[in-house]
C-alpha cells in the first residue's frame, strides 16, 4: 500500500512569538515530519497576527492545520465558545475567538489544543525511541504550563490543565511578592521568566553571577516543589522540561536533586530513583516540540 | 441473550479496618451490584488478616476477587514485585507481597489497585446518572489519598498517584509540625485524621467547639489548596470527597468557598463557577465507594 504524503500546517501561538510551519508527512506516521518552511512572527494583536499567518500558509495547499496556543482556551467541542481564548493575562487576546477566526480564513481541517498539550503529544509520539505510555511536558518560559500525554490521548477533563498556576510554599529567602494577575504568588507568579525579570529588574541573561546563583536556588526550589506534586498526582512515565528559563546552566540538575530531597525515598521506582537523569529530561525535539505538536495534532487527530 | 449472573468478591484494605463483601452482578453492567454479605475486620498483621479474609470468602464460590488497598503498591504487571505493598508508614504491611499471598489462598481471578483508585472507578461507573468522563475520588481519613478515573481507565503511569503527599503552604496560625514520616508537613502530614488527632491530642469528635472551629479553618485551608492544585493539574469533571474527616459539619462548604478564593475566577467553566455544589460532592455510594470499587474491578477488568 502506498501511503499518501500530505502537506500539514502547524501554528504555535506563544506570548512573545508565533511560529508557523509547513511539513510533509504521512498519516499515523511514527516518523518525525520534515519541515519544509518555517516563519516566526512577533505576537501583537490577534487581527494583525492572523493576517500574517494567513499570508504565510496561503502559499501552500495544506490538508490540515494544527494549532497549539497559550491558554486558557475552551476545548469542549460541544461548547458555544469552542476554540475561544478565555481568561488570559494577555489582554488583547482575552476572549478572542481563535478557532472561528481561523476558520474564516482557512477552509482546511483545523485542530486546536494548548501549546503544552500539543508539545506533550509530539514528544510522546516522536521524541523517544518507543512511544511513551505517558509523559508530562512543561514549559518554563515567560509563563509556566504543562500538558499530559496519557494512554495515547491528551489529558482533558472539565477543561485542559493549567498546572503553572498551582500554589507553592515560599522560599524563606525570597521576599518577592509574585506577578500572577490571578493568584499573585502561584508557581507562575514566582518562577516564570516574567517573575525572574520583575524580581531583579532585568532579564535572566543579564544577571551577575551572585544574582544568578540566588535566582537558581529560588527557581529550582519552586520548580522541584511543583514537579514533586505533578509526580505524586499524575505519575508520569517521563517529565520533559522546555521553555527559555530551562536554558539556565545546570538548572535541571538542581531541580532533580531538590525533588529527591522533597520526595525522600517515598517513590520506590528505579526509573525515578536510579535513572532520574532519564526521567526528568530536556525536550528530545529541542525547541521544536511546540511546532511539531501542531503537526502531531494533524497526524493523530483522535489523540 | 441471557446475561450470566456471577458471584464476585471485594476486599477494601484500610489502615484501621478491612471490609470484605460478596455480591452478585453482571459483566459490563451499569447496575450497582447488590451486596449479599459483608464483614468488617480490624487491620492487624497481614497474616492474621489474610486468614480471616480467607475464612469469609471460603463460604462462597466466587468467580473473581477485586482488591482495593492502601498504598503504595507496585501495580506494574511486568514488575517482579507486582502486587506488593512498598513504602507504607504501616510497618507490619511494609514490603508485604499482598497479591501473591492472596493467590496462594484463592484460585479465582484477582484484580488489585489502590483503595482510592477502585473507589474512583465505582463512583465514575455507578455513582452518577451518566457515566462520568472523568472523576477524582479523594479520601480524607486516617491518611489522605486520591484516585483518578479518566476516559474509562484509572490513571496509572510510572506508578499510581500518591496525591495525599503533595506540599502545601502552611496556614499562618498553624504551629503544628506535621506527622508524615516521609515528608513531615505534606498535605497528609497536616490535614489527615491522624494529623488532627496528634495536633490536639484527641480525636476530632472529642474537640470542644472552639477547637473544632480552629481545626475546620486549618483543615479547609489545606484541603482547598490541594483541591485547587488537583483541579489545575487534572481538570477532573467531578471531585468526590470521602473519608472520616469529611463527616465534620459543613467542612465541604468551607472547602468549596476557599477554592473559589484561591482560584479567583481563573477557571471559567460554569460547571465549576455556577454549580460548585454539584462539582465538589460527597460520594454517591456513601461509605461504600471502596467496597463497590472491588466489584468494579471485577466487572470492568480492563479499566
Amino acid at each position: 500500500m502506498i501511503k499518501q504524503r500530505t502537506l500539514y500546517g502547524s501554528i504555535e501561538i506563544g506570548g512573545t512569538k508565533i511560529n508557523c510551519a509547513v511539513a510533509e508527512t504521512i498519516q499515523n506516521s511514527k516518523t518525525i515530519p520534515s519541515i519544509l518552511k518555517e516563519k516566526k512572527i512577533q505576537t501583537k494583536t490577534p487581527n494583525h497576527n492572523l493576517n500574517e499567518i494567513f499570508k504565510f500558509f496561503n502559499q501552500y495547499n495544506i490538508h490540515s492545520l494544527g494549532v497549539g496556543s497559550f491558554g486558557p482556551i475552551e476545548l469542549d467541542k460541544n461548547a458555544k465558545n469552542f476554540g475561544k481564548i478565555t481568561s488570559t493575562p494577555k489582554i488583547p487576546w482575552r476572549n478572542f475567538d481563535l478557532l472561528n477566526n481561523l476558520k474564516e480564513k482557512f477552509s482546511c481541517n483545523i485542530y486546536i489544543d494548548t501549546d503544552v498539550n500539543v508539545a506533550a503529544l509530539a514528544e510522546g509520539k516522536w521524541g523517544f525511541e518507543n512511544e511513551l505510555q505517558s509523559c508530562l511536558y512543561l514549559t518554563i518560559g515567560t509563563g509556566i504550563g504543562g500538558g499530559m500525554f496519557l494512554n495515547n490521548k491528551l489529558l482533558h477533563g472539565i477543561s485542559h490543565p493549567e498546572m503553572g498556576h498551582i500554589t507553592v510554599k515560599k522560599h524563606p529567602d525570597d521576599n518577592f511578592e509574585g506577578v500572577c494577575p490571578y493568584h499573585v504568588d502561584c508557581l507562575e507568579g514566582l518562577a516564570s521568566g516574567f517573575a525572574i525579570e520583575k524580581r531583579f529588574g532585568k532579564k535572566a541573561q543579564n544577571l551577575n553571577l551572585k544574582e544568578k546563583q540566588f535566582m537558581k536556588k529560588i527557581i529550582s526550589y519552586y520548580l522541584a516543589q511543583a514537579l514533586s506534586n505533578y509526580i505524586l498526582i499524575l505519575s508520569p512515565n517521563k517529565i520533559i522540561l522546555g521553555g527559555g528559563v530551562m536554558n539556565l546552566n545546570n538548572l535541571i540538575i538542581d531541580i532533580r536533586s531538590n525533588i529527591k530531597k522533597i520526595l525522600n525515598d517515598y517513590i520506590l521506582k528505579k526509573e525515578f530513583n536510579e535513572k532520574i537523569d532519564q526521567y526528568i529530561v530536556s525536550p528530545k525535539l529541542g525547541k521544536k516540540s511546540g511546532i511539531y505538536g501542531g503537526f502531531a495534532l494533524c497526524v493523530f487527530p483522535n489523540n
